[in-house]
């Protein structure tokens, strides 16, 4: 397997899924962000945004806290340590692949 | 909602997809080539790879010439021009994202 293929098989899917993508560039952008925001932003109904929070919970990339402000329920998110290395890591991956893509043309494969 | 997360939510999700991301960047490299290089390169099932394929067809991003080599029947896959736009549109928009995400740090977002 061509090593810029590989990269693209072995990237992480549970970041991949562009929704659980866009709530890990935002957390990763803002530090810690509330589930009202991420929701706004990212144009995902309530069921969905939790969804994908729990998955990214469950791998511990993201961590969640339940607090109040006054009365008000606040749910707040933020990237774990392991959760920007896997994203940083899923990044990097992908750019190399897709600009090595770019650039280098080859030979038609068949028989 | 934030341009660079706009441009994830806005991704081609055909092209998105693993497998199918393989496929045309396999043909963006090669310009053309046979199902049995596609399925060794990709590591997928005949079954996987069919169905990849067909979805590729469908959308025009993908064409496909069963053709015969002697008595060897011959299956060369293609990069149509329209498969090549949505291709780099995906690949440009995806690192623009990406690398934009990775510079800028923001605020905590919630009230």
């Amino acid at each position: 397997m061509n090593p810029r293929i590989q990269e693209v098989a072995q990237l992480d899917r549970l970041i991949h899924e562009p929704a659980r993508l866009m709530i890990m560039m935002i957390l990763q952008g803002t530090g810690e962000a509330d589930f009202l925001y991420l929701q706004r932003e990212c144009g995902l109904t309530q069921g969905n945004l939790s969804s994908h929070l729990l998955k990214l919970e469950e791998a511990a990339y993201v961590e969640i806290e339940k607090k109040f402000k006054g009365k008000r329920p606040l749910t707040i998110c933020r990237l774990t340590p392991k959760g920007a290395a896997a994203l940083s890591g899923y990044s990097r991956r992908l750019v190399q692949a897709l600009q090595a893509n770019h650039k280098g043309k080859g030979q038609p494969r068949h028989p």
